[in-house]
C-alpha cells in the first residue's frame, strides 16, 4: 500500500470508495457477515502490530505533553483490540437494515409500490482521538451495504493507519473491496476540508469529536452531515420528587462519566424540595466531589458553592463541576431547558405523572427521562447492539444512532405499462 | 393586521411561530382537523377576496410582459380556490403522523423505552409562481402539529397575502393560534437570506421552485434543509422491451407535463430494439410534436433530429425536447444514468425480470419503475393523500414527501430511579 499516494489523492481515494459501495451494496447478508468475523479475527491476530503503531502514538503523545487522561484513551492494549474484535462479531449479528421492505401498495391500475431500504452509499467520519471509531464505524458501514473514509485525528495517526491496515489486508480475503475501506492519512487540515464539498461522491459526513470539530464541518460542509455531540443535559428536580430517586439519579448523571456528552450539567430544584433536603444534597455532593455553580437561592443553601453567571448555564463542564438553578414551578423549570439546553438529553424526578408527562410532552430534545439517568442515551445501553454516533439534530436520525441511520430508501415501482 | 411590521421584522414573525408551533404540537388530532374544516369553509366563502388580489399579480405580470403559460399557472379561479378547500379536507382526513409509537422496549433493569413521533417545529416554506402552495403547505404544517413560515415568489404576492390573511381571519375561530401561519411580505431578498440563517428558530428549510431558487437555499442556508426539484428523467428501453409499453410509457412520460420535475428529459435505447421499432418510433415522435436531440447512431435512424451534445445529457428540458441515446448493453445504460442522472425518477421498459431487477438494484435514484411512466413519482399519484415536494436527497425523506417527512422523533424513558 502506498501512503504517500493516499496522503496526496483524497478525491481519488473517496471515487475509488463510490465505485466500492456499489459491490458491497449487492453483496448478500451471508457475504457481509462472513467478512465481518474475518475482519474481527485479523485484528486479533494481528494485535502486536497495532499495539507497535500504537506506542509510536503514544510516544508521540507524551512528547506533546498532552495531559494523562487523554494518553489513557488512547492507548490500546491486547483486551481492548480483543473488544474492538468482538464488537465486530456483535455486529455481524444484527438484523441486515438493507433491503427491508418497510411498506408496500397496489395502485388501483396495478402498479405495486414498495418503499425499501437501501445503503445510504459512502460514508464519511471525522474524528478525534478514540482508535476504537475505526473499527466500530467500519463495522456498521459495511454491515450496512456502505463504504466508508476514515479521517481520524492526528493523536491516534499511526494506531488507525494500522488497524486499518490490517483490516484492508483481511478484506482480501472476504467478498468486500478493500476499497470499501479508505483511510485518509494526511494530517493537514486540506485533506478534512477536501471532504467537505465532494457532494457527488460522499454521501453524509459524521463528525465525532469535540464542538470545534463539529461547528468545523456543520458549517463548512455541503455535503449533508449527521451532527452529533454537544449534550448540555438537565435534570429537573421536581417538588414531588422521591429523595432517594433524586440523589441517586443526581450523582449517577454527573459522576458516571462526567465528560461524555450525556453526563448532567445542571440540576434544576424546586425551592420546596430544597428546603427539605438541602442536607441530604449537600452531602452527596460532598461525598461526590461535585463543586457547585449555584444561583442565588441555591448559594443560600449550600455551602462553598460560588454564584454561577450567564455562561455557567450553557456551559458543558465535562467534568464534576455542576450548576445549580432554584426554580418556583415546572414552567419556569422548562423555560430555562429552552433557553439554554442543546436538545440532547433532558431528565425529571417527580412522582406525579401527570407532571412527569407534561415535561415529556413539552420539552424538545433527542431523548427524555422520567425517573431515570440521562446517562441512558446511548446505542449500547437503550439495546441498539452497536452506535455510530449520537444525532443532536433532527431530520434523518435524532439519538442514538444504529444501523438503520446508515440507510436511505428507493421506491420501487413494478407495472405493466402504466402510464398517467 | 400590520403588514408594514411584518415587512421590517422577519425575526419576530419566526419567533412568533415558533411559540406557537408548542401550542399546535400539544393540540389534539380533532381539534387540528375541526381548524382545516374551518380553514377549508372560510377559504370557500372569501373566494372574491382572493381573486381579486389574484387580479392585481396578473395585472402586474402583464405589464411586466410574462408568458402565457406562466400567467396561466398564477391564474385563481372559484373552482381552484374549492380545489384548494377540498385538498384541506383530505389533508383532514389523513392519519394524524404525531404521537405514534415507533418502537418500544423495556431494558433488563426494568426502563421503558419508547420511541414517538413529534412534530418538527418550524416548518419555512420557501417557494414560487404556483399559490396553491401557500394553502397545501399550510394543511399539511398544521396537520402534522407544526408552524409554517410562508416566503412565495414576488409575482404571487397579492394572492398569497390574501390567502394567508383569510387563513389567519379563520384559526381565530380554531383551537390553532393564528401566529402558527406567518407570511413574509417583503420582496426582497434579504427577508429570505435572514430566514436561512435562523437555526435556533427555524427546524426545516424546503424550497420549492426553479434550480436557482433551490440552489441558493442548499448552498447558503445553515437551516436544515429538504432540498427538492431537479429531475433529469431517464427511461431505457430494452432489448426484450415490449414495443406497446415503450412507446406508450415514452409519450406518456415526456408529453403529459413537460414541465414537471417527473417529466422524461432522455430515452436510452438499446440498439437492437431501435433497429425494429424506429419506424414506430417515428411517428410517435411526430404525433406527439417531439423535437429530438440524438447521437450518431439515433441520427442515422430519426429525420429531423439534432446531434445532442453534452449539455443536453445533462439538460432538464422541461419541454417537449427530448435526447435520445443509443446504448448496446444495460450496464452502459446504467453508466449514461449514473454520469448525467439527478437520482430522481429513471425507468425501464424490458419482459426480462432479471434485467429491471439489475436496473433497479444498481440504479441509485429516489423512484425507480419497471414498465410504469416516471411521472408516477408524485405524492397523490402514489397515494400519499398529499405532498409538500419531493426530495431529491438521500437522508430524512426521499421522493414524494408526505406527513412523516415533517415529523422527527422523540425517545421517552420512563423509569423508577434507574441509573448506570
Amino acid at each position: 500500500m502506498s501512503v504517500a499516494k493516499e496522503v496526496t489523492n483524497v478525491e481519488a481515494q473517496v471515487i475509488a470508495a463510490k465505485k466500492a459501495a456499489k459491490r458491497v451494496g449487492l453483496l448478500s447478508t451471508e457475504e457481509k457477515n462472513e467478512a465481518l468475523y474475518i475482519l474481527a479475527d485479523t485484528l486479533e491476530k494481528n494485535h502486536q502490530v497495532i499495539l507497535a503503531a500504537n506506542e509510536k502514538d503514544l510516544l508521540v503523545g507524551r512528547e506533546k505533553g498532552y495531559e494523562e487522561a487523554y494518553l489513557d484513551r488512547l492507548a490500546l492494549s491486547k483486551e481492548r483490540i480483543v473488544d474492538f474484535a468482538e464488537g465486530l462479531r456483535q455486529v455481524a449479528k444484527l438484523k441486515d437494515p438493507a433491503g427491508e421492505i418497510l411498506s408496500s401498495w397496489t395502485l388501483e391500475n396495478g402498479l405495486l409500490v414498495e418503499k425499501v431500504t437501501v445503503p445510504l452509499g459512502v460514508i464519511g467520519m471525522i474524528y478525534e482521538a478514540r482508535p476504537n471509531v475505526t473499527v466500530d464505524a467500519t463495522g456498521l458501514a459495511l454491515k450496512s451495504g456502505n463504504a466508508i473514509i476514515l479521517k481520524g485525528g492526528s493523536s491516534a495517526l499511526s494506531s488507525n493507519k494500522a488497524i486499518v491496515q490490517v483490516m484492508q489486508g483481511a478484506l482480501n480475503k472476504t467478498k468486500i473491496p478493500k476499497e470499501a475501506v479508505q483511510f485518509i492519512a494526511s494530517t493537514d487540515r486540506v485533506a478534512t476540508q477536501q471532504l467537505f464539498t465532494m457532494k457527488e461522491h460522499i454521501d453524509v459526513l459524521i463528525p465525532r469529536g469535540g464542538a470545534s470539530l463539529i461547528s468545523a464541518v456543520v458549517n463548512n460542509a455541503t455535503v449533508p452531515v449527521l451532527e452529533t455531540g454537544v449534550g448540555n443535559c438537565h435534570l429537573y428536580i421536581d417538588v414531588e420528587a422521591d429523595v432517594e430517586k433524586a440523589l441517586n439519579i443526581l450523582v449517577n448523571a454527573k459522576t458516571d462519566r462526567p465528560a461524555v456528552c450525556n453526563a448532567l450539567e445542571t440540576v434544576i430544584i424546586h425551592k420546596k424540595w430544597l428546603e427539605k433536603n438541602s442536607e441530604l444534597l449537600i452531602t452527596a455532593f460532598k461525598e461526590h466531589g461535585i463543586s457547585i455553580h449555584g444561583d442565588k437561592v441555591a448559594l443560600s443553601y449550600i455551602p462553598n458553592a460560588v454564584l454561577a453567571n450567564e455562561a455557567d448555564w450553557a456551559n458543558e463542564y465535562l467534568s464534576l463541576e455542576l450548576a445549580v438553578k432554584t426554580v418556583d414551578s415546572l414552567d419556569e423549570a422548562i423555560v430555562h431547558i429552552e433557553t439554554y439546553g442543546t436538545k440532547h438529553s433532558e431528565a425529571i424526578v417527580t412522582e406525579n405523572k401527570a407532571t412527569a408527562k407534561k415535561f415529556m410532552s413539552l420539552v424538545d430534545a433527542s431523548a427524555l427521562y422520567h425517573n431515570a439517568s440521562t446517562r441512558f442515551t446511548d446505542g449500547g445501553a437503550l439495546g441498539f447492539g452497536a452506535e455510530i454516533g449520537i444525532s443532536t439534530q433532527k431530520l434523518h436520525a435524532r439519538g442514538p444512532m444504529g444501523l438503520p441511520a446508515l440507510m436511505t430508501i428507493k421506491y420501487m415501482m413494478s407495472g405493466n405499462g402504466q402510464t398517467r
